[in-house]
């Protein structure tokens, strides 16, 4: 065993992204309201887990298991829901989603197989919870199905447990946050540098269970390309597939259980692929003020061999909102890392490609230290994107609708796409409000054949009616993804929140076979009902 | 609809590899012999499909399905059996596997559609056919279960049928061969660049179902990672999945098909990503006298930025039988390409890293054309390479066993893996036949994490008892492969001659899951019955 946890003094906000000591102050909301009409006057109060009213636990356990098992209504009301818009908004209005039963923190795979047969016996629905981090419904329980409702939180089980340095791999647990791996990864010269906007707050294990997309923009993104191989706890028995650089033995076991949401096991431990850390760096921010023309380029540069490690393009709206421009162009944030050779010469090629299409060089730097930061454009960009969902909750206590989602498609399909979801979405929340709303777009991670669009969406809200101004938006949102085959998640998951997009999305043979494995492995149906198949 | 196919007036070989007229003479198979002690005086003969007294189908179609299928005894004969040593013996034999009743040749995925609805109400086992060329006995039909057996050869389904061209994709029918897919592809400057040594005797649909590997030594080289959507038939339905360059929803619908092997469902058509053809190539040859320290240097190679489109090394046996080289030593076969831009520096630094480990440089050449030749030690392997399975028949006929089997495994269990192999192997060759054997190695596809290693097997036979002897062989490789946790195929897939070690290798509850799925898309039991699951 290596490393330990860094010790935290810091409180988790219950009801919002975080820190609770990082949310903007109620005079910082009221000015942030004050760019967007139509919002309140002064931000909505936070209420106190008190005034939730959570009862006693509708069922008990065992004392064998009674050590790992929490009923203390903080614990409860903080392991209730996710962190999208719209849990926020009911953490907010006091209605929360349903608040489990009991908060239990396994330490070992023994553990975690002895809370499933205890709750297998009992219909007691176990949701497991890495970070809680979930933007789609995830990590919450709906309907009344179950006796009972246990939050199964992994994070006790933090701890890299072994590293082959020569193979440049590690088998970690699956509740370890993201600066907890690296911090334990660092001794040994290696990281897994993946850098979801959620890393503080979301896990090995959760990352692994939503196909999350991480640190690059291109190749080798989804964790799923990092994975040697899996230890998942089923009610079925413990699956712990070899570790393997590769195989042809049948279809993939680890495939099958990467994006399962918790459905049909809980994944406790992996075996990842590592590299070295990168001691040369190369970024630069190039701006196009046609954004058609930008796309072409990006397409270009992802098609090319230079592989950048961030390739990320924000429409003239999204650079404003992050201060990469001030003009309405758009701007692409360039990255090149290696631990090899210098990289100055794959971003001069790069953005001599991206000239060709009309860019002009922004902000640009180089460095071959550790330093994630940057000057210029691309700082201002890291900046904004760290700090996002803190001030996405501030929007949200001053009554705004402030929520991005994702998807994927082939560059066919991309213009056309990001248009419709501007006009449409737009169109409906000045329909439903009065003001006109803000739609931007960018790119996370591009594809030789295809991209990531990720829209943030700012409107006035209605005032009273909760999420449901949101819903009605993302339905819309959704008809269009539907309309241009879009997936419904690039990698933020199905949850909940998505379902019906899913069931439309998915072929029917494959909803007939994840609901027979589902079967198998899950025969009481406890596993995070709801998500993926019923 | 694009290209066509291209025609052939060459008749593929019933018994053995390839086309008929390329296999070696009597002359040649006797000259080949006596390099082998204790094989025959002289070739086999090899019988007439008359001699097999193939008898009338067991059952017959309806009028609506006649069109479709054939009653043709040296069609069925083609069809028994794939191209392993043991099946090859098995034909010189007179002794193929069972003879299917019946060959069907779909043209669309309706036609498919009926003939799984007619052969499910009948019980009549569909074993998919592409190319023939398993070498896992994937394409036979074992026991005595099924009423009657239908080879269902995919190859009238030969077309690319779209091709975009800006995204660099196509979506192309499971039935067409290797050549024909890069023939219909070369008008589009576009290319899939997967070349099994297969290549010209196997399908797309093939490669799918058996997560071939391909052309590529590093980074992306198994088919699954080229595949953006699949449509799969199943006696359940049709599973289409959305053309996406990537997705976060759920697990991979693809994933559970890739590797199905004709288990789960019949493959039809999928959309592939693609790439521009190479203008940029160079090649070298670095040579080793410790092979230990060449397999660090391609471990090095491997967790460099470099990207060898070669990373081939064969040990001083394998070097020796394609020319590569003379004196024992290790070679090692590294290629650059790029479509744009030049790859001498790249290949340059390669070889500087691999003389750090004690390499020699050997033959180099650079070219900017398509040819796919070499000279020098590059240009042997190349010949020799494509040579081997003509010239493995030769030897079978006169007697000898000659295969070959592959694996994958970590860094840390490769050194002795490949000893163990040559050692245990050897040993066990030499107890049966009085003779020393050769045992040599060289490693296909390299990973930062691991390498798959390929081993050739030349041994005197055992008059008279068929493929018994290499059955005891492989029964030693499987159990050091199982000791080193090694896997029982990186790219030749299953099929029935793996189960065991299959059966072995993956977890029980994803053999539970794998098992639900069958029951669940092949309720009567009829898709290729005794691959994977029962």
């Amino acid at each position: 065993m290596t490393g330990t946890t860094r010790p935290t003094s810091r409180t988790r906000s219950w009801w919002g992204w975080g820190w609770m000591d990082a949310h903007p102050d109620d005079a910082e909301c009221t000015a942030m309201g004050a760019l967007l009409p139509g919002t309140l006057d002064r931000p909505l109060p936070v209420p106190g887990i008190r005034d939730l009213g959570i009862g006693a636990p509708a069922v008990g356990v065992p004392w064998t298991l009674g050590h790992l098992v929490s009923a203390d209504p903080a614990d409860r009301a903080a392991h209730a829901m996710g962190k999208a818009y719209r849990d926020v908004v009911r953490a907010l209005h006091g209605r929360p989603g349903r608040i489990p039963d009991l908060v239990a923190r396994p330490v070992t795979d023994r553990d975690v197989a002895d809370l499933l047969d205890w709750a297998g016996g009992r219909q007691v629905a176990v949701v497991p919870y890495g970070g809680g981090s979930s933007v789609t419904g995830g990590i919450e329980y709906r309907g009344d199905a179950h006796r009972a409702v246990l939050s199964l939180d992994l994070t006790a089980m933090d701890r890299v447990l072994e590293v082959d340095t020569a193979g440049r791999a590690a088998r970690i647990q699956a509740g370890t946050l993201g600066p907890s791996l690296e911090d334990q990864l660092r001794p040994h010269g290696l990281t897994l540098r993946h850098f979801p906007q959620s890393f503080e707050f979301s896990t090995l294990g959760g990352w692994l269970a939503t196909r999350a997309g991480g640190h690059y923009a291109t190749g080798r993104t989804h964790i799923d390309d990092f994975v040697q191989s899996m230890t998942v706890v089923t009610p079925a028995g413990t699956s712990t597939s070899w570790r393997l650089p590769a195989s042809g033995a049948g279809p993939s076991p680890d495939r099958l259980f990467l994006g399962s949401e918790g459905a049909l096991g809980v994944i406790t431990e992996a075996w990842v692929r590592l590299q070295e850390r990168p001691r040369h760096k190369a970024s630069a921010a190039v701006a196009f003020t046609d954004f058609d023309a930008a796309l072409r380029a990006v397409r270009a540069l992802a098609q090319s061999d230079l592989s950048p490690a961030n390739c990320r393009l924000l429409d003239g709206g999204e650079a404003a909102l992050s201060g990469a421009s001030h003009d309405g162009s758009a701007v692409l944030v360039l990255g090149f890392e290696s631990a090899d050779e210098p990289v100055a010469a794959r971003l001069e090629r790069a953005v001599g490609l991206a000239r060709g299409y009309g860019g002009r060089l922004g902000g640009s730097g180089a460095t071959d230290g550790e330093d994630r930061s940057g000057d210029g454009a691309v700082g201002a960009w890291r900046s904004a994107f760290l700090r996002m969902p803190y001030l996405r909750d501030g929007l949200v206590r001053m009554g705004a609708v402030a929520e991005t989602f994702e998807t994927a498609a082939t560059w066919d399909r991309i213009p056309a796409l990001i248009t419709d979801i501007r006009t449409e979405v737009g169109a409906a929340a000045l329909k439903a409000t009065g003001h006109a709303a803000t739609v931007n777009c960018r790119l996370t991670h591009v594809y030789p054949d295809g991209a990531a669009p990720y829209f943030t969406v700012l409107a006035a809200g209605r005032p009273g009616d909760g999420a449901a101004l949101w819903d009605d938006l993302k339905a819309v949102a959704n008809e269009v993804l539907h309309r241009h085959r879009a997936t419904i998640t690039h990698h933020h998951a199905v949850g909940r929140d998505h379902r019906p997009g899913y069931d439309r999305q998915r072929p029917e043979p494959f909803a007939l076979a994840l609901r027979a494995v589902k079967s198998a492995l899950d025969p009481y149906g406890i596993l995070n009902p709801g998500v993926l198949v019923d």
